[in-house]
């Protein structure tokens, strides 16, 4: 049976949430005020879970200090203190929904760790609104 | 591979644990406390986790407001500030353990959201004992 | 200066707001669903606060272990899976808010702590409604 | 002596630290990532404090109720989702802090609530980083 | 479909992360500063989940007080207030991680639970840092 | 009227309760399982409040950024995932309870605040025991 562990760290991004082909009246009967033109923002919450064995040298499915160095390298500094929209290359024709945000930082940590390890990201919004990708 | 949503609510309630085909004694040996005839109470917190396809159009796997007024519609103004036991047909006969009421929760919110959409409910009685189901 | 040590406990109870002397229709309007009749209830987080000098020879301003036995003593037997309006002498002819729980919770402590240490009572009904007593 | 109620609720907006006075290599060395021109954001969490006589009749100091209505109309609906520097009047000249962001729901709350009652507001920027007026 | 019970517990230990086979380099290089010869500590926090069929006659998968109670005189008699390394047989040859003090737990659970019922332990170390077993 | 501001670091530390002029039955009288000699350990949460002016350049009483470092440099460095008793010069003679460690934090950061700034310090032990320091 495998074990996963688990690594908790925290961004801070403003972003709108809207669709470039549709009208104001649609994006703000779908987004309401997500659809802020001015942008809104949030303090995202990111727990990464890599599922493995456990290696019988170091008792280790993977150094969380490693993964914590990983996360902070290639995800928190592209989306930390950043307009998702404006400063995110990724976000320039994708709406920056929770699970958009999720589906990214799979593909990126997904390159960064073995493929023996399993890997699941979950992304709070906020306290009540969160993702877990893949489900 | 699909995506999850969740979505967090509260409930404040009243209930009592027991059942009637038992004596007292029997319903205090396997109750305890939670058999006070008077009631005693809870602020539940409700997950309701949705699994499925990311709508390219949105990028939502379901709204999250959509999805919270439901939940306020169909589980909360059923619940919140109510007395289980009494205020509940369906906890009438039945023993409204956080499990239960879970089932219940489940019950209702299938009824309502699209079948293509896998749901879960997790019930948190309290910080220390939650349940989840289906499991 | 003098140092504060704090300990947290909690109990979960059953409770109606209303006052006996209204008619319903007054009752309802100012305790809205809090008035239900056959009650609702809480997961009450209860926090004791303590004010005094460390004593030199322990390093403790009070020993929470000991504050711990107390709480559970005179308050948890008292209120945990209780109806308050109903279980508790107190409350019969006095409502059971927040407030008025804080202040039976002082009057009881307070009687048994001595007179050198300040006490608070810090009480939370839910996550988003407590009170403090003495402000 | 007197009782204090509190009441939380929250928001979630976009900002940016700056002074408009100063240069951008004097605004990145003060305010770092904060001074991001495409702005970033947060979820705020927002505590009301109020310190009162409670009412006999009612045994509330003030209905939780009816100040989570004050602050809904009052400032959620001028500071949730929305841009505090551009959609917010107060912080067109003003930079939006979380110090100056308490300064001003304190000042917008004070003129609402009755003199006797005394005021205080805690805002927490994130989880590590909060504000509280007055101390 | 099952229905999952969990219990929340918590702990308090000192550990010290190191494998005795290695030179201090070795260790220092891959425990860092988790590899203090002095031991450090932390709050565990312990959740137990159990997988089942609902009991008709009680609601209950499981009775939560039972499981506490199994919890605490199997496994925090066992590490609460304890040196992991020192006090505990288990861990003198082998490295407590989260990962390995999961599998344990795990372990010790498993014979006292019916095989009817699928047990998993989820194991904080720290609020950002935290395993599950089985994935 | 002046404005505090919080920040919230944490360390983990081992720790031994106990009074070296005393037996061993006095020790594990009062300080219990707090008295193995083998030590044991905690996840300290430590929120440092500074209380002053808001500068009317900055719209800041104290840069959190700053603060942060400061904690970091003088407090983390010296505690964190260390052994309190055993590392650490002023617990040598001293009994690290959390009044204790609370007033040599205190004492560490009032020397590197300007006198203008009154200073408060919160130590968390575990999430139900707490202390504060002046109270």
């Amino acid at each position: 049976m495998k074990t996963a562990i688990f690594r908790k760290e925290h961004f801070n991004a403003a972003h709108r949430l809207f669709n470039s082909a549709w009208t104001d009246e649609q994006n703000n009967q779908v987004f309401g005020k997500c659809n802020n033109p001015n942008y809104h923002g949030h303090n995202y919450e990111l727990i990464v879970k890599l599922i493995g064995e456990v290696d019988p040298v170091t008792g280790y499915v993977f150094d969380t200090k490693v993964l914590s160095d990983l996360i902070k390298k290639h995800i928190l500094s592209r989306y930390d203190h950043k307009n998702l929209n404006l400063d995110c290359e990724e976000f320039k024709h994708l709406n920056p929904t929770a699970e958009n945000i999720a589906h990214q930082i799979y593909k990126t940590l997904r390159s960064l760790i073995e493929p023996s390890i399993d890997l699941k990201v979950i992304l709070y919004e906020t306290e009540r609104n969160f993702v877990e990708y893949p489900a």
